[in-house]
C-alpha cells in the first residue's frame, strides 16, 4: 500500500455526490469545492480530502502550489479506432460545403486497411494525447470497419486496451453508417449489425449505439438495432438530433438509453422528454464538433433550465471533431452556450460519468478512482477565462502520474 | 557566422511579400507555401527556402519529421503590462453582466501598486507563454498606470525589454481610460495625457493608441490625442468600434493611423473607408476578445471581401481577452468567422506586420528575421481542423530556438 499526499490545492473540486443538491441537479454545490485544500491518494483510490492545514502524512507529499485540482474529464464520446484524416474535408467544409454523413466512408476505407499493430499505436497515441489534456476516463466506439470482420477487430483491441487499464468503455457502433456494400438495402445491413456482427461483437463490449440520422438510419432501424443490443445485455447510446429532428431523442429516452448524443436539434418536447428522463438519459452536447461542422450549437443551457441531465464530451473523429481536448469543450460551453463554469465542469465530469454508468469516475469523494486534473492557474474559471492557454499542469489516472 | 538548416518540412508557409497576388490581397497564393521545403537560417535571418532535397549545407542540420511550418504570429495589439487578474468580473460577465470599460480602473490599481522588479517579472512571463504558442513578434502597450510617473514605468519597462530583444513594439496608451482621478473631467485628463504625459513617455515608444469608444473618449478627445501623438513623431492606432459606432474607424482612416482594432461594430461605410485605406490603415480583428466579451464576431469575413488589410491579434488583457494563443484566434477566425485558414494565417502574420509597418516579421522569406513556428501537425490546417490542441512544436524567434 502507497499513499500520496497533494497539498497547497486552491481549489479541490470534489464534486462529491453526496453532497448533491437535489433542487439545483445539474450545478455544484459550495460544499463540492474545498478552498485550501488537500488530497490523499492510496492505491489509486482517493482515500481524503479536506483542509491542507489537516493532511495527513503519507509516504509521499507534494505541494500544487496552490493550483486548482479538477476530476479528470470523463469523455463518453469518442470514436478513436480509425486511420487517416479528413483534413480536405474539413477544409472544404470551412469553405462553405455542407456536412453529410458520407465522409464516414472514407475512414471505413482507411482503417481496414490499416495494419492490426499500426491501429493499436494510433489509438494509444490518441489515448495519449487525451491524458495530456486531462481527460482520464474515456469511452470509444467502433464503427470504422462496418463488416463483422472488421467491426470484430475493432472492438477486439478497444476491449484489450480496456483489460490493460488504458481505456475505459467500449461502445458496439456497426450503425454508424450503411457501407457501399449494402448501397440501397439499409435493412440488410442492418440485419447483419443485429446478427451476425452484434453476435461477435457483444463479448467485447459493453454498448451498442446508433446513428439515428437522415442519411444513416431511421428510427425504425435505429430501433432494431438497440432492442438486439439490449437483448444482448448491452448497454444503450443514440447519435441524435444532430441534423435534424432525426427522431433519436424521442427513441433514447423510449428504450431508456444512458445518452443521446448531439441534441442540435430539439423541439419543446424532445426538452421536456429529456427532462423528465433525467434519471435515465443523459443529454450529451459536443461543442466541438458543433464548431468544427457549422452546426447550431446544442441548446444546452435549456436543457439545463428544463431540468435535464447534461454531459459534455469531445466527439473525437477525423471527420467532424478532430480534437480530444475537453478542455476547449468545457470553454466552449460557457463562452457560447452560456453554461456557468460549475456547470460545465460538472458536465464534463459528473455528467460522463452518468452517461457511461460509471460511479468511480467523475468526482474526487472517498472511494472514488484518483484521476486529478491539476490547472496550470489558481482557480478553475480560468478554463474559459484564458481560452487557448495550455492549462494542464499534470494529471494522475488512477492514482497514476501521467509522465 | 552560424547557420542550421531545418530539413523536412511539408509545407513551409515563406508568405513571401514578392510573391502576393495584387488582385487578391488578403490570401496565399500557391507560390507563397512550399511543399517538402528546407530553411536556412544564418546569424538570425533567413538565408535560403526551396525544396528539401536541395536544401543547402549548414553548421547544424535538423530534421522537422514532415511537420508544417509558419512564420511565428506576430501579435500586434496587447496589453501585458498589468498586475492582477479579473477572474471575478469574467465570472459575473459569463453570468450575463455586460462589458463595461471600467474595469479597466481595477486592473489599474493593481499594477501601480506593484513593484518595478515584479511588474518586470509579470511581463517577461507573460512574452514567454506567448512565445510557447508560436509568438514571435509582439507589440504592447501601456494604459494601466494613467499618471505621469506611471505611464512613465511602464513605457520605460517595455522600452527595455525591446532593448534586451524580448518585445518588438510599444505603444503608448494613457487614453486608455479617464482615472478616477479625473472624474467628471475628461477633457482635463486629455489636456494631462496630450502634454506632460507624452513628453515624458514619447522618448520609450513608437506608437500612441486611444481607446475611442462610449465610456472611455469621445471621438474629439480621440483626435486630440492621436494628432499630439503624431506631432511627437509617434505612429498611430486606435480602438475603435468595439461596443457601438463609436467614430473610432473614420478617425483612424482619416489620421492614416497604422491599425484601427476591434471593429465590431461597422457601418457599410466604415467597411468601404477600410477598404479604401487598405494600404495605409489595417483592420485589426481580435476573435478571444469577441468571445471573451460575448460580442458579435467583428466582420472579417466581409472586410476582406471589401478588400480591406485584416490583421488578427489576441488583446491580451486580464479584463477582456485574457490570453495570448494567437492560435486560438486562427482556429476561431476559421471556425467562427468563416476565414479560410490562409486568411486566417496570413491576418495574424503579415496582418500584423503591416499593422506594425514591420517588414522584417510574417514572413519567410530570404532577408526576413528567422521566426519560426513548427506545428505538430502535417499540415496548417490542423490549426482548426483540431481545435484545442498544443499544436506548437517548436519555436525560433530571431533564429534562436525556444528552450
Amino acid at each position: 500500500m502507497t499513499s500520496t499526499v497533494l497539498t497547497s490545492i486552491s481549489e479541490l473540486w470534489t464534486l462529491d455526490p453526496a453532497r448533491d443538491d437535489p433542487a439545483r441537479p445539474g450545478t455544484v454545490t459550495d460544499e463540492q469545492v474545498v478552498r485550501d485544500a488537500a488530497v490523499v491518494i492510496e492505491d489509486g483510490i482517493i482515500a481524503w480530502t479536506g483542509p491542507s492545514a489537516q493532511a495527513p502524512s503519507a509516504d509521499t507529499r507534494e505541494d500544487l502550489g496552490g493550483r486548482a485540482v479538477l476530476p479528470g474529464w470523463v469523455d463518453s464520446h469518442t470514436h478513436l479506432v480509425f486511420d487517416g484524416d479528413r483534413a480536405g474535408e474539413f477544409e472544404a467544409r470551412m469553405a462553405g460545403e455542407a456536412y453529410a454523413a458520407g465522409g464516414i466512408g472514407v475512414t471505413t476505407s482507411a482503417t481496414r486497411a490499416a495494419a492490426d499493430e499500426r491501429l493499436r499505436d494510433l489509438v494509444r497515441a490518441r489515448i495519449a494525447e487525451a491524458a495530456r489534456g486531462g481527460t482520464t476516463c474515456l469511452e470509444t466506439k467502433t464503427g470504422y470497419g462496418l463488416t463483422v470482420a472488421e467491426e470484430l477487430r475493432a472492438a477486439r483491441l478497444a476491449s484489450q486496451l480496456v483489460a490493460d487499464g488504458e481505456l475505459d468503455e467500449v461502445t458496439f457502433l456497426g450503425a454508424h453508417l450503411v457501407p457501399s456494400e449494402f448501397d440501397g438495402d439499409a435493412d440488410g445491413y442492418v440485419d447483419l449489425v443485429t446478427g451476425e456482427m452484434l453476435k461477435a461483437v457483444a463479448p467485447y463490449v459493453g454498448w451498442i449505439d446508433v446513428f439515428c440520422e437522415s442519411g444513416a438510419f431511421t428510427p425504425e432501424q435505429s430501433e432494431r438495432v438497440l432492442r438486439a443490443g439490449a437483448d444482448a445485455g448491452l448497454g444503450l447510446r443514440v447519435h441524435g438530433n444532430q441534423l435534424g429532428a432525426s427522431g433519436g431523442v424521442a427513441l433514447a429516452v423510449e428504450l431508456g438509453a444512458a445518452s443521446v448524443d448531439h441534441v442540435n436539434h430539439l423541439s419543446a418536447a424532445d426538452i421536456d422528454a429529456l427532462a423528465a428522463a433525467r434519471e435515465s438519459t443523459v443529454a450529451t452536447v459536443l461543442p466541438a464538433c458543433d464548431l468544427s461542422t457549422r452546426a447550431p450549437l446544442a441548446p444546452a443551457r435549456e436543457l439545463l433550465d428544463a431540468g435535464a441531465s447534461v454531459a459534455i464530451a469531445s466527439n473525437c473523429n477525423p471527420g467532424t471533431s478532430y480534437t480530444s481536448s475537453m478542455s476547449f469543450c468545457v470553454a466552449t460551453a460557457v463562452l457560447q452556450m452560456r453554461l456557468t463554469l460549475a456547470e460545465a465542469i460538472r458536465a464534463a465530469t459528473r455528467g460522463g460519468a452518468q452517461a457511461l454508468h460509471r460511479e468511480d469516475v467523475g468526482h474526487l469523494s472517498v472511494g472514488a478512482r484518483a484521476d486529478l486534473h491539476v490547472l496550470d492557474g489558481p482557480a478553475a474559471i480560468h478554463l474559459a477565462y484564458r481560452p487557448g492557454m495550455p492549462l494542464t499542469h499534470r494529471v494522475w489516472r488512477a492514482g497514476i502520474p501521467l509522465p
